[in-house]
């Protein structure tokens, strides 16, 4: 519906130069009664904070097989993945969670209990990863995924996985799976180790 | 240090103007590919999305006692709190906790296992409390504390508590305290009732 290419639109990076409020440039300060740098306005008086993001997503669960979605956005471009993405304003973690479900696959589930939290502080970010039953399992995969699937234990591509809180995630499942217990498990992911 | 006074600054609220890229007027609207209005910038193609952020703290108990704060700071002046605040970038959940109980209270703890987990979406955050053990009772509160000091169970002031996820945390570890037992809690505040 726009005349433009969407490939004009990119997300905002963290790097600010203009004041929101009044787009005066900014300067790099410690503000009063602070103790760390940040983006200040000197015209408007406006301080921008920046904090890490939430990612919410689900492993949903047919019979004995697990949804995956393989990504048709960067980053991890044609990798497989749980369904998750960025929690938005006046949402809930769960309900978050649900959209991006439905977003990403386009399939019911009944959404379970929260089972993994963790912190990826290089990524400014912390992942929560529900569990879930699909209820039907028809899929409607949205511009986001490039396909969408279910895979048994021994069919999970484990070398073509997206994201370490998603293979974590579904270690921890299927793990526990023996035990029947699903506890909610939360942990941190390190800095990756450059390859090569 | 500053020739303004420190009320000159203002955290920059959620309503974006300008674009922090090239400092353009922004446009309300959807972007390409997306579901929901966000603050574009038409000039150079940035996106400004916003999101939730997350409040970490700490439940620091010494001996049979917790740890509280009069808050120093808006919202809730002079009620009584755990120490908490903002998630900074770069930092886990854990270290973000150890920080703020470090600004607010001065006090040296070993930080505990993640202990609540709480949805809060009509603030648009969510809210992470450790369990932790006071090391040494000394206090040495940051300006954004009145005062702190240690409450035995009936000493809780719980009419003059700050948020419902301090009270709902407090709350829960008091009950599992009789279990001797403290697993992971999550929930959701829901919107508070108007007040009258």
């Amino acid at each position: 519906m726009t005349e433009r290419a969407p490939t004009f639109y990119f997300p905002a990076p963290r790097t600010q130069k203009f004041c929101s409020q009044c787009g005066s440039p900014l300067t790099r300060m410690v503000p009063p009664d602070d103790n760390r740098q940040r983006d200040v306005c000197e015209h408007c008086g406006a301080i921008h904070y920046q904090n890490p993001r939430n990612v919410v997503g689900v492993l949903p669960v047919w019979e004995d097989k697990i949804l995956l979605c393989r990504r048709a956005i960067e980053p991890r471009y044609n990798t497989w993945t749980l369904p998750a993405g960025f929690m938005e304003l006046g949402e809930t973690t769960a309900h978050g969670a649900v959209r991006e479900t439905d977003e990403e696959a386009g399939v019911q589930i009944e959404l379970g209990p929260l089972y993994t939290v963790i912190d990826v502080p290089h990524a400014e970010q912390v992942h929560f990863f529900y569990l879930a039953k699909v209820l039907d399992p028809g899929l409607n995969p949205g511009p986001e995924t490039l396909e969408a699937g279910y895979f048994a234990a021994h069919e999970i591509p484990w070398e073509e996985l997206s994201f370490r809180t998603v293979i974590t995630t579904l270690e921890h499942y299927l793990h526990d799976k023996k035990n029947g217990v699903f506890p909610i498990h939360h942990y941190s992911v390190p800095h990756p180790l450059p390859k090569g």
